[in-house]
C-alpha cells in the first residue's frame, strides 16, 4: 500500500532503459541543472543553478540522474555536521565555490569518453562513494564514482537502484557482521519504520531471524504495527512490534524478554539513542551487542557502567560509508545479493513520497521537499524522481 | 618507596610455611572471629563476631586468613550494589543469617579432612570466585572454593597472593583480551595509580607496550608522576602520564596524540567514567577499544552517536569475576605467569597500609580501615594482615 505502483515509476522505470532526447547546445553542451550551496548552513538556503556540461572525453562519463532521495545524512553534511565532506568547486561555472548536496542516486549513462571502457550509454548505476552531489540533473563522473547496476538477472527500478547502497545496506551489514546470529535466534531495534529498520525486519524474515521492532507512537499506530509485523513474516513468525511508550514499561520489557525465551536478544540496532536506547538495551541479554548508526533523538547514549561491566554490553558504531569505502568488493557482492531480494519481490521498498524534478520544476518545490523530509521520522521517504521531457 | 617492606612483612611471610599455634578447644574446635553484616546498607554496620569452627571433616578444609584486602567492590558489595552477592547464613551461629565482607584474600591450610587430596596443611591459597566471604580470622572451606599458590618456581608473599587475583588479573585481560597491540604499540588509561592502573602500566613495560596514563591532579603530583613513569620504563620508554586537568586542554591532548604518531592509542582503560571518559576517547584512534572496568567518578558515559558511527569506537566492560568463573584454566595460567613477574621484581606491588587483625584487634579498629578505603581514590590500598600469636 506504501509502495510506489503508479505511472511515474514505470515511465523511471522505462527510461533507464531508452536514453532520451537531451537538451544539448550546437557544441555538443548539456544544459544541466543542480541544487547548490556554498557554505555550510539550512538546506533553505541552497539554490538551483543552471550550467551546462561539456562533451564526455578521455575517462569521463556524462550521465543524468534518475532518481536520489533525501537522506538525514544529506541535511547534516549541508549543517557541516557530516564527517564526509562535500566538495566545493567552481567547476558549475559558479563565482564562487558552491557543492552539491545529495549522496546517494541513481544515474543513467548518456555518453563516455573515448578512453571508458566499462560503461556504455544506458547503463544504469549509482553512486560509489558518498559526497558525489545527487541532487542535480547532469553531472560529469568516472568510472571510479560509479558502480554499474547489472541489467541481470536482477531488475530493479531506479528508485529502487537509488535507495539501495545506504538504508539497506547498513541494516545487512549490522545483521552480519556484530555476532552470529542463528536461524531462530532474535534482534532488536527501535526506529522500525525507519528505512534501515524496515530493511532489517526483512532479512531477518528472509534470514529466519526474529525481531523485536519498537516505532514511536503515533496516530494510526495499529495500522502501522500490522505492517511491520506483516513485513517481519507475521507475529507467529516472530515479528514483535511496539511502541517506544509501551517497552517504557518494566513489565512490558519483561514479556518482550520472556517472548525471546527468557534472555533476551543478542543484538540490537540503534538509531534514536536517550532513553530510548536504554530501554532497548533492557532487551539485550548478557554479552550482547548494541550497534548505533542514528541519532534521531538528538540525545546521546548515557550508559552506566554497569551496562558495560556487569552485564557485559558491547557497544559500537556503523557507518555505512566508511565500510562501503573499505571494502568494495564484498559491496558489490551484497547489492547484487540485495537487488534479488528486491526482484524477486521479497524485499519490499520504503514508503517514499517522489517530487517530480523536470527541466521547469521550481527552486521552491524542491526545497519543499528537503523541508519535509526534516519533519520528524515518521514519514516517507522523500525522493527526487527527474524526467527528462 | 611504598611497597611494604616492614619486619611485618617477613613475619607473614614466613607464617605461610610454618603452620602457627591454633586456639583450639579441647573438643577441637577452633576459635574464630569475622566481620559480619545482616543486612545490606554502610560498612560500618557490620559487626565484629566470635565463633567456633568445627575439626574439618569428609571434603572440608579448614583455613587460616594471611592477608584480605579492602577492594572498591567489597564496599559495593555490602551496600548490596555488587552483582556477586554474599551468602547469609546462620551457619557462623548467629540466630539470624549473617554474612562476611570481603572477596578477595590469601589462606594457609591448618588441616584438611579426609577426603581431601590436593591440599595439605601449610598451602598457601588464594579464594577461586568471589563472595567467599575474606574479613575474617578462620573458615571452613572445601578445594573448589581455593586455588593453591605453588610453593616454586615462584615465591611470592601472602600479601602479594591476596592482592593477585582481582587487580593485575583485571590489567592483564584488558590489555590481551580486546585488541591486538604489537610491541611498540600504545594505550591509554585512567586511573592510572590504582592498582589495575599501576599493574597495566607494568605489564605494558615488561611486554614493549607504550602508554598515556591519566592521575587525578593532587599534592605532590610530580613525584607520583615521576614514580608511574619510572614503573612504566621511564618516559624514553614510551610511558607519558598526566593529570585529568592537563589531559582536558585540547592541546595538551593534541601534544599526546603526536607523540602516539598523530594517531591515537587502539585501547583505552576506564575505570573513571564522567568527562575523564571522554577526554581518554580524544586520544583513541579511528576503530579504538575503550574497557571500563570501574566508575570511580559515579558518573555515567555519555557518548555522543558520532563517537560510536564515525569515530568507530567500540565501548566494553571487563569484570574479572566472570571471566575467572568462565576460564579457570587460564586463570591458572595468568597466575602462574603474573608470579613469576612478581617473583623476578619486574611487578612491583601497589602502595598498602596495612591494618593488623589479631586476636584481640578491637572492632573499631578494624572498620577504621575500611573506612579509610573509602576515602577518595588516591590512597593507598587497606589490607587486613592477621597474626595468630
Amino acid at each position: 500500500m506504501f509502495s510506489l505502483r503508479t505511472p511515474l515509476r514505470r515511465t523511471i522505470l522505462n527510461s533507464a532503459g531508452a536514453i532520451p532526447k537531451r537538451h544539448i547546445t550546437v557544441f555538443g553542451y548539456t544544459q544541466a541543472k543542480a541544487l547548490i550551496f556554498s557554505e555550510y548552513g539550512q538546506p533553505k538556503d541552497s539554490r538551483l543553478h543552471s550550467h551546462s556540461i561539456s562533451p564526455a572525453h578521455g575517462d569521463e562519463i556524462t550521465v543524468r540522474f534518475l532518481a536520489a532521495p533525501i537522506n538525514p545524512a544529506d541535511i547534516n553534511q549541508i549543517e557541516g555536521l557530516y564527517p564526509s565532506k562535500p566538495i566545493f568547486t567552481t567547476a558549475l561555472g559558479t563565482p564562487a565555490p558552491h557543492a552539491v548536496p545529495g549522496n546517494e542516486g541513481a544515474v543513467q549513462v548518456l555518453s563516455v569518453g573515448s578512453s571508458v571502457t566499462d560503461f556504455t550509454p544506458g547503463d544504469m548505476a549509482i553512486m560509489r562513494h558518498t559526497a558525489f552531489g545527487t541532487w542535480r540533473t547532469h553531472a560529469t563522473a568516472r568510472s571510479s564514482n560509479l558502480l554499474k547496476i547489472p541489467k541481470s538477472p536482477s531488475v530493479i527500478t531506479p528508485l529502487q537502484a537509488a535507495t539501495l547502497s545506504v538504508n539497506p545496506c547498513t541494516a545487512y551489514r549490522m545483521l552480519k557482521d556484530f555476532t552470529p546470529l542463528q536461524p531462530g535466534g532474535w534482534f532488536v531495534q527501535n526506529a522500525a519504520n525507519s528505512g534501515v529498520g524496515r530493511a532489517a525486519l526483512q532479512f531477518g524474515r528472509i534470514w529466519g531471524l526474529k525481531s523485536v521492532n519498537v516505532v514511536r507512537h503515533r496516530e494510526g499506530i495499529e495500522e502501522l504495527k500490522r505492517e511491520l509485523i506483516e513485513l517481519g513474516g507475521g507475529g507467529e513468525g516472530g515479528a514483535v512490534v511496539l511502541t517506544d511508550q509501551e517497552l517504557a514499561d518494566p513489565e512490558v520489557q519483561k514479556g518482550v524478554v520472556d517472548r525471546m525465551g527468557g534472555k533476551g536478544a543478542m543484538l540490537g540496532l540503534n538509531s534514536v539513542g536517550g532513553k530510548a536506547c536504554i530501554d532497548l538495551c533492557k532487551l539485550l541479554d548478557t554479552g550482547g551487542h548494541l550497534v548505533t548508526y542514528g541519532a534521531m533523538s538528538k540525545k546521546p547514549l548515557t550508559l552506566g557502567a554497569s551496562l558495560l561491566i556487569f552485564k557485559d554490553l558491547h557497544f559500537h558504531g556503523f557507518w555505512v560509508s566508511r565500510w562501503s569505502d573499505q571494502h568494495p568488493a564484498e559491496k558489490e557482492a551484497m547489492l547484487e545479493e540485495i537487488s534479488r531480494y528486491i526482484s524477486s519481490g521479497e524485499l519490499k521498498d520504503v514508503p517514499m513520497e517522489t517530487t517530480v524534478w523536470k527541466r521547469d520544476t521550481k527552486e521552491e518545490e524542491l526545497k519543499a521537499a528537503i523541508e519535509r523530509s526534516t519533519q520528524g521520522f515518521g514519514g516517507k521517504k522523500q525522493i527526487f524522481v527527474f524526467e527528462d521531457e
